[in-house]
């Protein structure tokens, strides 16, 4: 079983990925606001690319919820940002919710066409790994990256998931897969420093959110793996 | 002072270098046999894209040898390949040397329009940060990569020169750099191990080549820095 790292998602164009599991990552905070919304009882989440399409889609459907956020701030007209603390039982139990992130949407749907997506994040690091290696496929992690741009702490949660399924048997690592678990070794003993120092956490810092870098950081805190199917993201019971 | 890593070569498309300064990797092997044969004597250096064009250049010059290599294996025809121990003062010194190489050729290129580009490997590591911190300028470290795709040896090369250059005050690094840094500063301990784990380290050793490996990784043996300057390698005395 192969393990790659995209270290962007820009990676992903050609690959045919029809026999590939991938783990998509935006940590700072589109993946981590998902698995929490998931965890919290969510019943579905739409990942749009545009506020327009999130309105059209959700025009359609019932207790619905837009969550928007572009350069780190929700968009004017939405319900929720994209801080996790939003994604709250009391908000987002049993609703619909419509999202559009700057970076974490064009991730997801970058793997359109995998075998499957999962939504992974440090919360859920042990969970996703365990689902990801059930189907005997090549997984691929997808860094979201920001605009276009490596993410530390993209590349850091990835190099944890790496040495999370390479204590499996016959795991191949790919270059960048090896590259990431060896950051997450230097890295993990000062995690949320580091994130911090990341060009993502400064921005959380200046707007005042390091209780999100804080947050997005802890490990294997929740157990739930939300899978993207035909657009949306649900929780497989 | 910025310090940058484009992880890939396609990354400085569309980037204004004209005031940043370049340093470019390919350590298995371009960049470390450019070194190496820089170092041994070699009047110039001029990588192009194919064998064709070698010829063509190489008709109006003298003291030619013409160096080339596809998938690590020496392209008929040419005099040398692209192991660094070809390139021994008795065979370089005083010569003009036509090259084109699968990987590093591309990177070199890749800069083509930067305030200066400079030409790195573990071997000349110390000598290329002193040089290229003299202009005052940001720092753009340039990965090769293999076919497009990421290069653990690469990047290992990029932290430790980035670990060099952060000795210096006032350096700002982007999440690449911060990255590499991690990255080597866990893999440092057993360098030559982990470049053999590496895409390109597996290809040597297929080719009984893990001598150019461990000669690849040795850390600070040499002190020429050559420059890529109007599409030329030379040595700016």
């Amino acid at each position: 079983m192969k393990i790659d790292i995209a270290l962007l998602p820009q990676e992903t164009k050609g690959m045919d990925l029809s026999d590939t599991v991938c783990i998509v990552l935006d940590i700072f905070r589109a993946t981590t606001s998902i698995v929490t919304s998931m965890s919290n009882g969510c019943n579905m989440m739409v990942p749009v690319l545009s506020f327009e399409d999130a309105q059209k889609i959700g025009a359609k459907m019932e207790s619905v919820l837009f969550a928007g956020e572009r350069k780190s701030v929700r968009i004017e007209g939405c319900n929720l940002g994209n801080s996790p603390f939003e994604f709250c039982q009391e908000t987002v139990q049993g609703k619909n919710i419509i999202m559009t992130t700057t970076n974490g949407t064009v991730a997801i749907k970058s793997t359109d066409g995998a075998y499957l997506t999962l939504i992974g994040s440090f919360l859920n690091a042990k969970a996703v790994c365990q689902q990801a290696t059930t189907y005997g496929k090549d997984i691929l992690i997808v860094c979201a990256g920001t605009d276009g741009l490596f993410s530390l702490e993209d590349a850091l949660c990835a190099g944890l998931l790496v040495q999370i399924l390479s204590e499996g048997c016959g795991m191949v690592l790919s270059d960048s897969a090896y590259a990431a678990m060896l950051m997450y070794a230097a890295g993990q003993g000062a995690l949320v420093e580091t994130g911090i120092v990341s060009r993502n956490g400064q921005r959380l810092r200046e707007l005042n959110r390091i209780d999100d870098v804080e947050y997005c950081m802890q490990i294997n805190t929740l157990t739930v793996v939300p899978q993207y199917v035909s657009g949306k993201i649900i929780i497989d019971n």
